[in-house]
């Protein structure tokens, strides 16, 4: 803590990322990235756009980019928002959409606030906003940023999202499809009940699809039909670019005005020349791509196939990782002797899931290893009792 | 307006950049950019990022940038924080520092709010933020964006900064060393009076250095004196990268922790792996940087005395552009003529500078076609009258 800290910096508990350990000692496989390169358009159009313009501005509008997003996604421009990453534009959709208010429910760590702004009135305490007990860890975080209350309906055991629980009063609603940590997908169909029972309040849902170009099912083509739904999307996995820092989001007019408000009041140009120039490519490369997260695909099969083998538990996976559990080792156990042999995978000590992994989809070599070090920590442990 | 956004969205007034035309019809004047390349060095470097790393997330910490920052300004890497520009890092810096509460002053579009986050009592309004009445138009922005209160001392009739008027309470204070888009400079001496003032109120006091390096005293060195003193700083102007987006600031570790909670709360990784490396090379490549710069500076010196000569004045400049008016033409003509002659320049419908325009310095052959189009203007007006 520090005296010049304000109220809101000394409430933060700030989102950890997975590690990005300098040295290559690792075989990396704790951040979801893509184990295959960017395609060589993708490469070429990042170094052209290096060349002669980089001492000019880019375009804040992100126009080509947009135009390009727009084509392949069978929209228009003004539907579609790009941002530094899906977390900025999710940073932002926070701020848009959710209302700020009194006493951030789930983090201790936060006081009781008062309401902020000229609505709602004084003492009046919004909706919630609702997101699952396990999901993507800077959703409570952002809530947190911008002091908005929230409530985080339980999984039910076998870790799927219980549609029924976010059809009713809310702030808002966000949650990823699949879901992460748990990779476990929602039909599409169930995503628009929400989207559906929360559209007769105006309340906005944010269906976060950072991986769902593994299997899920995509609710991008209900936009048209729901002005409260927001599909948010990441170039990071499914097209190789973690490295380049491009999301998009998807969105009737209003949405996509409302997102840009904030960002132009935050930051006028969030994406640099490299970045605008490989996502026009990336999004022009389809073909490259498909093929790519088709390996990938059938990759985390087999690998899922292979860790059941040796005892594994989990829900089925549709994104490009896998969370496992082993009844006979600990979650803790099995992260650090995966560590030891050589292996970086995610392990969350939190509740209901400290006993699983997060283990993100590698090379079919790099799985192969996985499943060789799985059993060595298991032989290790059975050598021990 | 929509019902989907929220009271803060709804209270915005987004800032507004400067054009970036997409064709390449203009002379562009309007946007302070560089108008000599990025060194070869720089260029080589964002080229070699964009190969087999892409696929990877880029370092969160951004820790290279930060070491090759603190070496070229003589400080440690826990004093450096790397951002998205630096207008991302003042976005993070307004909601890290500067207390959040009733009423925007100045903002007619925000009504009055209440305070927010546990401290203050409720019903208290924290001390306004003070920066001058003309200066960088987005830090109004930011502080609506916080709903954080501020109070604007206009400046002298030659737009200096009345130092005076920033000893007082207040709840922190930014400027910009020189002025934007007046241009004019504060002497360091002064500037650390508004700092050691500060100081005793552990108030943060903000140095916008984004255009110290064309002749103007930076405050970097104070920072080894002073804990509340932040300087911020750009590679889009002096280091000819607007299209890579990267801004840094220099301050103590509980200043630049407090930023880095924000940042962790909003985006863990705000630079791009070609941003980093082309970051990185500028710093070490300032004999090119300060080569450029000196001949900036000369072309300016030059184009401000053809400009006097023309009847044009204003404050003098130790930016790299220039803030003129003219006693003949009004500026909005100005503006305008210059526009049907094919040069972009930027003018504010604002008080108090509604005369003036200010014009970036370009190469010496589009300075010459500048000054040639004002004379233009001039006898246009001359005819006409």
């Amino acid at each position: 803590m520090s005296v010049y800290w304000n109220a809101r910096t000394r409430g933060l508990e700030p989102y950890v990322p997975g590690e990005q350990p300098r040295d290559r000692k690792y075989i990396k496989l704790n951040t979801n990235e893509n184990p295959y390169p960017p395609s060589p358009a993708t490469l070429a159009a990042i170094k052209a756009a290096g060349a002669d313009t980089l001492r000019l501005y880019p375009d804040p509008t992100a126009l080509e980019l947009r135009k390009a997003i727009a084509k392949r996604y069978k929209t228009t421009v003004e539907r579609v928002f790009v941002g530094n990453g899906s977390d900025e534009i999710l940073a932002f959709v926070f701020g848009a959409f959710f209302e700020s208010g009194a006493a951030v429910s789930g983090v201790a760590a936060q006081g009781p606030g008062t309401t902020q702004g000229p609505l709602p009135a004084q003492g009046a305490v919004p909706a919630p906003v609702l997101f699952p007990d396990i999901t993507y860890s800077f959703y409570p975080v952002y809530a947190n940023l911008w002091s908005i209350p929230f409530r985080t309906p339980p999984l039910a055991e076998d870790f799927s999202i219980k549609v029924d629980d976010y059809l009713g009063l809310s702030g808002g609603v966000v949650f990823p499809n699949p879901n992460a940590p748990t990779a476990r997908a929602m039909p599409a169909i169930d995503a628009l009940r929400i989207v559906a029972a929360q559209a007769k309040a105006k309340k906005v849902v944010v269906v976060d699809e950072a991986y769902v170009d593994f299997g899920a099912e995509s609710v991008v083509p209900a936009v048209a039909d729901y002005p409260n739904l927001l599909t948010v999307h990441t170039l990071s996995k499914s097209r190789s670019l973690a490295g380049l820092r491009v999301g998009f989001a998807i969105g009737q007019e209003e949405l996509i005005e409302g997102i840009r408000r904030i960002k132009d009041s935050f930051n006028s140009y969030t994406l640099d020349r490299c970045a605008l120039a490989g996502a026009v490519a990336a999004m022009e490369d389809s073909a490259y791509y498909d093929e790519v997260n088709a390996r990938v695909v059938a990759t985390r099969d087999r690998t899922a196939a292979a860790l059941r083998k040796l005892g594994f538990q989990g829900p089925p996976s549709t994104a490009n990782f896998v969370f496992m559990s082993h009844p006979k080792v600990r979650g803790e156990d099995l992260f650090k002797g995966l560590r030891e042999k050589g292996i970086l995978v995610r392990w969350f000590n939190k509740p209901r899931i400290d006993q699983y992994l997060r283990i993100s989809i590698g090379t079919d070599q790099e799985m192969d290893a996985l499943v060789q070090a799985c059993a060595g920590v298991l032989r290790d442990r059975d050598a021990e009792a």
